[in-house]
């Protein structure tokens, strides 16, 4: 049966462009599972599914309903254990919470203030209000104030991504050999700012460029079906 | 067969400081394995096993030698396979490596700032010659730089540990539900301010602290077997 992923779109469903939304895409078709994705604006995500979830994404798998990006992963790799592992064991599915904790409280962060004027432009007007509100209410900050630190937020990422760097310094992929969930979690972040955003965030020669570009070719070049934002 | 630990000490032999020979200490005993830990200084470092590595720990297990924390502990879990892993899979293992790049490029920053004249001052003169001199290249600082940086390190600490207390929030350890070699990693930073220290880290209702006290208790007090720098 096909998997049904609401995911946040803005204005423009063809452009899907939350992070922890991206997370549940591509674990999705790391395991190989037909998915349908269901487009929902920021002030319909109460509806979802009646209401489970103040936040997107949320899968229904036949009569399972599971929100939250880590849990859907959880979910996946416990429902669907004979497909490719988004964790590569026990260990891993730990250690995937210490990389979403980085990303969430580090990487996100600094992605925020980059994005964060492309992501409210691109949003209907009515999520537009929704959006500066709920998110000025979480940062502290204005729209404003954040729109403002985005050069220097420009100018950190290099540095704030060394922990990728390093790490691909002694693997291909943070998972390892091959990616896993926690390569989606970090992935989400940039392709966010890709997608909202025409900000030249890596340079050429940045290991983390290239893993990037390869994250985008994965499944078909799912990432990459989706252009950077103009 | 005991396996030889070279493990750095001070002028106090009985004080060993090293971030990555703890790792290596509390590698060996998660593994059960009975180890003796041999003294040695900075300046000796290059004689240790006729001098293999340029830097600790090294391990001597029967005729194998093996050099750097993190190999060690990959060692230590192909040869003994039938004892408690170190990483709980290959995806443990894997991501490992992105905590180990976190905590050696972001927070071991922090703590050298701290610790910095604490590690000088318990040398020996002649390694806090070889001392001064390797480090100040490394950094790009003085001795003193990085000295007058300890109140600014100590008042960022909190906030660098941020995606260790999140993780904290999903798990009992970094490892998931038992501690992993990722705990070491993160462990072995705050040991190493801890034994070269008085400073107070962390506050009393940190979950960081709840979680550091555990690990000093791990192996019967192991960590707490050398007590707070006074």
């Amino acid at each position: 049966m096909t998997i049904i992923l609401h995911e946040l779109v803005g204005a423009d469903p063809a452009r899907p462009f939350s992070p922890h939304c991206w997370k549940a895409v591509m674990a999705l078709a790391h395991k190989g599972l037909p998915f349908e994705r269901s487009n929902v604006c920021f002030t319909k995500v109460p509806e979802v599914e009646g209401g489970v979830s103040k936040t997107v994404p949320v899968i229904r798998d036949g009569d399972q309903v599971v929100s939250d990006s880590f849990m859907i992963a959880a979910y996946l790799e416990e429902t669907y254990p004979d497909r490719p592992s988004l964790f590569g064991g026990e260990g891993g599915q730990a250690m995937a919470r210490f990389v979403e904790s980085w990303t969430n409280t580090v990487l996100h962060g600094v992605m925020r203030d980059i994005a964060m004027k492309g992501i409210h432009d691109a949003l209907a007007p009515v999520d537009q209000a929704y959006f500066r509100s709920s998110r000025e209410a979480r940062v502290g900050k204005t729209l404003e104030q954040m729109v403002e630190g985005r050069e220097a937020a420009l100018a950190a990422l290099p540095g704030t991504l060394m922990p990728v760097r390093v790490t691909l310094k002694s693997q291909p992929w943070i998972g390892g050999s091959s990616p896993l969930f926690a390569d989606y979690i970090v992935f989400g972040a940039l392709q966010w700012v890709r997608l909202t955003s025409n900000a030249r965030l890596l340079e050429a020669d940045d290991p983390v460029k290239d893993w990037f570009e390869r994250c985008l070719d994965l499944y078909d070049g799912l990432g990459r079906s989706v252009p950077q934002s103009a």
